[in-house]
Parts: C-alpha cells; sequence; structure tokens
C-alpha cells in the first residue's frame, strides 16, 4: 500500500455514494479498503471499481475488499455510507478498531416511508449518535450527506459543497482534503452538533428532487474559499 | 391602498431583515405595514424606508406603520420577524387577527450564546412552534432565514435562494412569488417539519460567517426554475 496518503476505509461502501467517492479518492491516488458486511458484495464492488477506473485508462488502482471489521482495522480514515437503520449496529461492530481515528459519517437519519420530511432523531442528529457510541477517542467528523450521488459517476469539479462538522478543527480540516480530493468545495461549518443541519437538508433535497425532477445539491455563496 | 396585490405586515419589522424586505417588496409595487411593539419604533422604520426609497427616486411608497396587532388585522399574509424569545408571545399577541391568512414565520431558534451551534426546540423547530400555536386555520409558512440580510440592502438579485417549507402548496407558492419580487429565487421545500433544515442550517452559516469572514447564503444547483 501506498502511505504517503491515508488509507481510507468506506464502510458499507458498495452503494452509489461509496462507489462515487472510492472511484474519485482512487483517482486522487488515496488507497482504498471497501468494506461490507458481506465480502463477495465488496468484492464485486472492488471489480466494478477496477473496470471504471480502466475505462479511465488507470489500470493500478490501490483498492481492496475486506469485511468491516478488517476494513476499519486496516484504515487511518474510516467512512461510514450505511442507511441509518444499520449505523449503530455496525458502529458496534468496529468500535475496537476505530480509536484515535477519524470516522467519517455520511449518515442522513432518514424515517421510510416519509424520507422527504425532516425527522431528526432524540440526541439531534446521526453524527451526535455516533459521537456518542464511539466516545472522546474518536474524531466523529459529518459530511457529504448532501452530495447528489449519481453526479459522483461523473468526472470533474460537482456542482455542490460539502458541509464539514466535527468537534475536532484538525479532523475536519483532513475531511475538506478529501472533499476536494473529491472534485467539491469544503467547508469548515461548525461542531458535530451541526451535522443536524446538513442531514435535514438531504429531506429537503429530496423533496425538492421529487417536485422539480432534479438531483440537487447546495452551495455556499459569498464566502471566498 | 392599492388592493391589486396583497397587503404585506412585517411584524418587528424595524430591524435589517425586516426592513430590507420591506424596502424590496416596496419596489416591487406591494402594499406594506411595519409593526412594532413600539409605534415609534415602526414610525421610525418608516420613515427611514421613505429616505432610501427616496434616494431611488420613490416618492410616493405605500407604507405606513402600526402597532403588531393593527399590523395583523389590516394585512392579508404578516410576515413574523422578531428574535426566537419574542416569537410565542408576538404570535400569542396576534393570533386572533391571523385567521384565513398566510404567516410567514422567519424565526430562528437561536439560543445565545452559542448561536454558531445548532439547537433546534423540541417541538422540531420554529415553523412547528408557530403552526402548533396558530392551528390548521392560518397557513404558516417559513421562509427567509437563510438570506444575508446585509446583502438585502443592496439593489438587484440576490446571491442566495429561498427555501419555502409550509402544509399547503397553495400558501407557499404565494410565498414563493414574494421572495421572487424580493430578487430571490425559491423553492417548495416540503412540510413544516422541514423548516427544522432551514432553521439548522442559519447557525451553520452563522459558524461559516465567523470562520470565513463572510455574509454567507445558500443556492440550490441542479434545479431548472
Amino acid at each position: 500500500m501506498n502511505n504517503s496518503k491515508p488509507v481510507i476505509a468506506i464502510l458499507g461502501g458498495t452503494g452509489q455514494l461509496g462507489t462515487g467517492l472510492a472511484r474519485r479518492w482512487l483517482q486522487a491516488g488515496y488507497t482504498l479498503i471497501i468494506g461490507s458486511r458481506d465480502l463477495e458484495k465488496a468484492e464485486q464492488a472492488v471489480a466494478d471499481l477496477r473496470n471504471v477506473l480502466a475505462e479511465r485508462g488507470i489500470s493500478s488502482a490501490d483498492v481492496q475488499a475486506m469485511d468491516n471489521c478488517s476494513a476499519a482495522e486496516c484504515a487511518s480514515i474510516v467512512t461510514l455510507c450505511v442507511p441509518f437503520s444499520h449505523q449503530e449496529s455496525t458502529l458496534q461492530s468496529v468500535k475496537a478498531m476505530l480509536e484515535g481515528k477519524i470516522l467519517i459519517d455520511v449518515t442522513v437519519p432518514l424515517v421510510p416511508p416519509k424520507v422527504a420530511r425532516v425527522q431528526l432523531p432524540d440526541q439531534g442528529s446521526a453524527g451526535q449518535i455516533a459521537q456518542l457510541l464511539l466516545g472522546d477517542g474518536v474524531d466523529v467528523v459529518s459530511a457529504f450527506q448532501n452530495v447528489p450521488a449519481p453526479h459522483l459517476k461523473e468526472d470533474g469539479p460537482l456542482d455542490c459543497d460539502v458541509l464539514v462538522c466535527g468537534n475536532n478543527k484538525e479532523a475536519r480540516a483532513a475531511v475538506i482534503e478529501l472533499a476536494e480530493a473529491a472534485g467539491m468545495r469544503a467547508f469548515h461549518a461548525g461542531p458535530i452538533q451541526n451535522a443536524a443541519a446538513v442531514e435535514a437538508m438531504t429531506s429537503v433535497l429530496i423533496f425538492i428532487n421529487k417536485q422539480y425532477k432534479s438531483h440537487a445539491g447546495v452551495r455556499i455563496t459569498g464566502v471566498d474559499t
């Protein structure tokens, strides 16, 4: 593995958002581990990623498949890309491997069937659930919830920004660097409590997408970066 | 008064956001009433508005000052622009005058001193507080929380969008028309529960403004309007 950049694991990395981020990070030269509860699914996702990268002339992508626990153990930054209903169980299963690391929480607390309606959890946000569950030894950073996943498949910069919330500024800065490497502007957006704004905005974007037949994203205006 | 367009009252209309919206709506030909608990403050705001409009060559602005109750009584669309700590008492005082009308709630549930931290109320959002308090006879529409007020003083289109939440689609459409008249794009953003996303985003924008020394706003991307 390449040690000049952090090794990134994506747990639940077999969906559209996880594989889209993985592909962009691989193209930026990061080492990736695709994690899944089901190793075969992770292997299939890695094979698909290799094909997509080969189409772009990249034959040496540094990516492998693992079960979620091994993926969390082997990475220094771990990204959680699972449905809200699996957030707590997945975090419990990898908690011991996350000490001293950054956990990027992409969880959106959608409550089916009304996913276009904001229904935040009692704890305030999925980001706060993760931070409470993992304790202060893990830097939870909430990000990427508002990225319109279909556009991740495209090449070049994305017309959406990433709002990065977490209690540790250096950890936020590391995730901002990853967002930029994936083709997005990203902003320090405050402590982990502020994840509520971004998570709730996802339901607004789902509503807008239904209403206007779009793949909407969010941009911050009025800030020079 | 001019009856071709709805008469708009702005309660707590003496601040930067209220007078900024009032000026833009007056320039678009609406009839405005500036309401305040303190009639003298409302009269001063109206005098200031007349001066600002005179500088732009407009001498016949249709605007007057009233106490909040009279303002709510005389208007068909009532805008609430007061601090969160005055939201409930102001709504209680004008509740009887709002039946059958649209109440535009601009309240952001900031909890000083940590206004850059999301701290949503137990009811979910200030918008839901207003709808619960006023009952189904009033169409509460939540809007304008994310407008960077300093930019309202400028002329021309604003580089921010308005997310419009409320349970009645026609009422949302009326508020979208008002946002557009004031120089902003506006979107149907879902039921009143979704106000939580927009209200919470205000704390994120306050954090961003401190961090990046900006007057940040939000734009929706990927939607043709």
